[in-house]
């Protein structure tokens, strides 16, 4: 029996990915040309079915690039002209902070402990800051900030720009789009697709903001600037040879979800983590790591080993076909990382169930 | 039946991707973790395999990036503080120029008119200079510059570092690595593996320089500086979740290759375009765009039509279920271009001499 793979990202592919990709040789995907309309029509596919499926609204730009790493690169060169301000709280957000420093911008962060969530309220951006780099979903920690605290960023800074990292938080996490300036992610997580592409959504102000960089004569970059990405996005384009495959992978599962709809995937998503998180409350040798239930991410759940390490346990689960996360960094040993994504069915989460309650 | 890709790049898939792909899909491959031995495994795989392919020194350092695009960058970040230096004879030495220019290096080149070779000996690079920029095969016009005369630079100019990009001309194209200081190529071309992969292959002197430029204070990028991609190659990994899919069909295709050997590939190589070359010499309706036969590429074939348009002369091959590229940006419609890839069987190029016979 095949392992089921209930890791943070990569994850378990979404179950329709084999027959896509089967069909992805079938119609040559890796042999066409980059230029030609073939791809240009699987470019318009996958921006258009991700548009459906997160409502990204018109005057949003898609551009893709090759992971979030990369993006969180790019958002800096096109969108910090001196000085970023980070919402850190976990290992990404602060790899992403320590981003700033290697460009050698004079960036300054929030940060709260590994595990903690942010009071919005009493957050302070610099005056100088241009640009607000907040984070929906900790894949390091499992905690998860809604959508109407990161909006409380744009309410009280509406001058600066917000970016938001919402990898490994969608297509569960719906961005509102009237709160923030940009948003990205890498496919390998919530989009059960394999590693290898990014995704990044930005509006009309980080583009004058690139414009505006450019035109002091500074560099935002070169294949993969602002305005490089969206010469050529206007015609269903990349600058490069892209990840072609990934593309047209993107475009057919976010049709698949479409069909499916995202309501149905939201409510799926709710029901799987409400089922674990019962379980950690009730379990003597798990809890739940976030003890505030609000900040809970219902995408990726971390639990407590109050016994034993997370070798053990993740060993004992592969007996049974099912591979879940260890903890991240020094919390390697002593937590688990359970991904809860559009791909793992109510049936396999009953299974875990079953398995943790054992 | 099924077209054959004789584009160049994205070109035909080596004949034994699609069953790595199916193994891969057995062997969990995207669902791994990027920081599992699994992944290490994969990844060292790809390194030795492509080690003993191109015969690449153990002195040589080989990482990954996601297009030779990306490469261009960050070559230009981590080995250029002020000025590189670049050979230009088609469009896209002319991009990677263009780069150097969009970083603010007060860079300069040497031009030569499209489907023009370089005579060596009368380049003259700035003593200012850091780095020289030289192509192997300029996938645009089909002119491919020997080992030997890009060995000259090294040559003439010692203490330089010097860059090659082997892009479509590998693995027929044998770098001297006792000449050269970085190679670099994309996977979509000679490998013929999916694009989204870029491969960077460089020496301790690449290292060093970089090392000179951050002890300046200056940035050489942040995720795939070659300081953040030696921290992590060392032990095997990378430094964001990268396109492990493709780094494992590298791997794989790097191993079928050396099964098969490089010699025989060159060889197979080399009939082929001989049989092609052979064929436009003689025909009416084409003629060898390269007039000067030691810069005819082997892997690039370039032809002028001398009667009709290459839309005409490609839809009629497609009937036949092969496939050509049309000719290079204002060339498309005058020129048709040949890819010549160890996947092009004899049997295809015997079969699209006798329809280009008619």
């Amino acid at each position: 029996m095949k392992t089921t793979f209930l890791t943070p990202g990569p994850s378990q592919l979404y179950f329709t990915v084999e027959d896509h990709l089967r069909m992805a040789m079938r119609e040559n995907v890796c042999s066409i040309s980059h230029r030609s309309k073939q791809f240009e029509t699987i470019f318009s596919h996958a921006v258009s079915e991700l548009r459906t499926l997160l409502q990204i609204p018109e005057n949003f730009h898609i551009v893709f690039t090759s992971s979030a790493n990369e993006t969180w690169e790019r958002l800096l060169q096109n969108c910090v002209e001196k000085e970023s301000f980070h919402l850190v709280n976990g290992s990404f957000s602060k790899k992403f902070f320590s981003f700033s420093e290697d460009l050698g911008l004079d960036s300054t962060k929030h940060e709260v402990d590994f595990g903690q969530g942010f009071d919005m309220d009493s957050v302070e951006v610099p005056e100088s800051a241009e640009l607000i780099c907040a984070i929906a979903n900790e894949t390091s920690s499992g905690v998860m900030t809604p959508m109407a605290e990161i909006a409380k960023l744009k309410e009280r800074y509406p001058d600066k720009l917000l970016a938001v990292d919402v990898v490994s938080a969608i297509p569960f996490f719906q961005p509102d789009f009237s709160k923030v300036d940009s948003i990205y992610f890498s496919v390998q997580k919530g989009m059960g697709l394999p590693a290898g592409l990014g995704v990044w959504i930005f509006n009309e102000k980080c583009v004058e903001k690139s414009e505006q960089i450019r035109a002091k004569g500074k560099s935002t970059g070169t294949y993969h600037s602002i305005s490089a990405l969206l010469g050529k996005s206007k015609n269903n384009q990349t600058p490069e040879t892209p990840n072609i495959l990934g593309i047209y992978l993107l475009g057919k599962i976010c049709e698949d979800m479409n069909r499916k709809t995202v309501e149905m995937i939201r409510q799926e998503t709710i029901y799987k983590s409400a089922l674990i998180y019962g379980l950690l409350e009730r379990n003597k040798n798990l809890e739940p790591f976030i003890t505030d239930e609000k900040q809970r991410s219902k995408t990726v759940l971390v639990a407590n080993l109050l016994n034993g390490t997370s070798s053990e346990l993740i060993a004992k689960l592969k007996e049974s076909n099912i591979e879940i996360g260890s903890g991240y960094g020094k919390y390697k040993e002593s937590q688990i990382r359970i991904a809860n994504f559009p791909t793992h069915s109510k049936e396999i989460f009953e299974k875990l169930y079953d398995l943790l309650e054992d």
